[in-house]
């Protein structure tokens, strides 16, 4: 299934929009940003085609546009999301060592990661910056206050889902409990912000800010766990990373939450040895692939996707004013479920 | 020299404000910052002293209650802008791979690397968050927003400065203007910023807040340069660090960028060969003391001391209304000047 057409509708706004707020960063420390965001390569060379979905700053636009009829005023506050979600991933490759991102050299690979956690940083700063610009679209002051303030509480709430990741990784007795604990923070706390954004940024009514808060916080759900489901089963060649490669790391995805949970004794000792190991190596994996087989994990990790994305649909439902909106919607939705990339 | 007793005056409602900026973060993830703060130790036990000297809010404050004679309204800016420096510190930490800060182990060498990038990450949030409850404080909301965009565009110059910082690391060809450029974004930015930051709050005259400001600026360079010279020469209880730690790690302050520019060709080879090899150690150290010796390095680095904080009175003299401020400014500039640790 391929991208719907909607996020091609904006992606060059978001673009023109994301580099209006680089425009007058000259240090050769941007380099590093302009590189993480696909604009130009390792050498410095302009690149044509953006990486990425922009997932993230596609659904704010989404979300304006289904409220309001228009998307133009909420460009700033795409923007900003995407540079935010941006900074998260410049830190996480660092923070797991991760050499590959979107089939390029992490930034970290390249400049360092005394630089690279700089980059972030700054990354993190242009996403107010970049927030700041609502003041320019006739968006009242209190308005982008309001707007300032739920970017930052996302933002903590995003750093606090990644302090779980990590702090998992050590840890053998992660249950779904948990691991939903650490996905509300680390992924649907900045989709749901996505929605939300759109919203506070078209309409005053609450009702309808909270359903696209609501909304985006199960569609963040499903789309982390459909990430999961596609770190251990996905095809290698269009993820550019190897099968089960979330089980090398000692990730507690969701498929190994639920395993731990549903494994009997014999079963949960095997999946304890291996990962109680120093380092994860294929024929642990290729174990563990075996245990989450017999328990129909991939089945019922597909069936959480569809649970929360059948959610996400009923909290918006009734919010989505036009044809338009409601078709739009229910492509992003079905492509977040049966993505294979 | 003892710190002056401004400090003291403010240190307990700088306390109460950062606080209460981090009352509502239960995650066990604000440990780390609480430890950072100096408010718990390792095993999280209360501290009963809080730790640093807290000199940029204090500046905050004072400058504030200079123009306006109440410092109250800036509490909130002035919390920020520790919390600002605190997160650099968390950084910079993980970026030179410092196991001390203040006598005491860095975050990263508790809690490791990738939960200390989520530490600083925090921090920095919570600078902004802190900025918001300006509003509660009565400060219009116009105001909030100029005072936010000062907080961000201080915290990228802070930023650039670090990612020069680490550049020159590799660079042997360091020369004072190179260092000045690295200088005012690293350190002079947020103590200009924690200046113009309590002008901005208790005056809208523009010529008094640029004049804070550029204050702050030489007060900044100051204060660095000053650092610099007790990072070669200073007291090893004092500061923590052993004699010539800076020469060790190759960092290009200003005495080396003094030496390099000044020394002959004999001196530049023999620098040159240290700096050139994997590590300097104890031996290249001391040939490059002698160097600095030679070229009265110490000598001329306290010249400039003298001279920057020289300059960062002479343009806030006139904008002192009352003796009580002129007073205060003046010993701070002194201790900042005279200062051992």
């Amino acid at each position: 299934m391929g991208l719907p057409l909607v996020f091609q509708k904006y992606r060059g706004e978001i673009d023109r929009e994301l580099r209006a707020v680089l425009a007058s960063s000259d240090s050769t420390m941007y380099d590093m940003l302009r590189y993480q965001l696909g604009w130009i390569d390792e050498q410095g060379k302009s690149l044509l085609i953006p990486s990425g979905k922009a997932l993230r700053p596609t659904l704010c636009l989404l979300s304006s546009e289904s409220i309001s009829g228009s998307f133009e005023r909420a460009l700033p506050a795409a923007a900003a999301i995407e540079l935010m979600h941006n900074f998260s991933l410049i830190h996480d490759d660092v923070q797991d060592n991760d050499r590959k991102r979107r089939h390029r050299s992490s930034v970290w690979a390249i400049w360092g990661k005394p630089q690279a956690i700089n980059a972030g940083d700054a990354m993190r700063i242009l996403a107010s910056a970049s927030m700041l610009r609502l003041s320019d679209r006739d968006l009242p002051v209190e308005r982008v206050l309001r707007a300032l303030m739920l970017l930052d509480e996302t933002c903590l709430r995003l750093i606090e889902g990644q302090y779980l990741d990590i702090s998992y990784e050590s840890r053998l007795d992660v249950r779904t409990r948990d691991y939903l604990k650490m996905a509300e923070g680390k992924t649907a706390a900045l989709i749901s912000c996505s929605l939300e954004m759109g919203a506070l940024i078209a309409t005053e009514d609450t009702c309808t800010i909270q359903a696209f808060s609501n909304c985006g916080k199960n569609l963040g759900l499903a789309f982390q766990i459909k990430d999961d489901l596609l770190g251990i089963w996905g095809d290698k060649a269009k993820l550019g990373k190897p099968v089960g490669s979330d089980i090398l790391r000692k990730k507690k995805t969701y498929p190994i939450a639920f395993a731990w949970e549903k494994a009997d004794e014999l079963a949960r000792t095997m999946i304890e040895r291996i990962y109680q190991r120093d380092k994860v190596d294929d024929s642990g994996r290729d174990v563990i692939l075996n245990i989450l087989d017999d328990l129909h994990a991939k089945e019922q990790t597909q069936t959480m996707v569809d649970m929360f994305c059948d959610r996400a649909w009923s909290e918006i439902e009734c919010f989505l004013p036009s044809p338009w909106a409601h078709d739009r919607f229910e492509e992003v939705i079905s492509f977040l479920t049966e993505r294979e990339y």
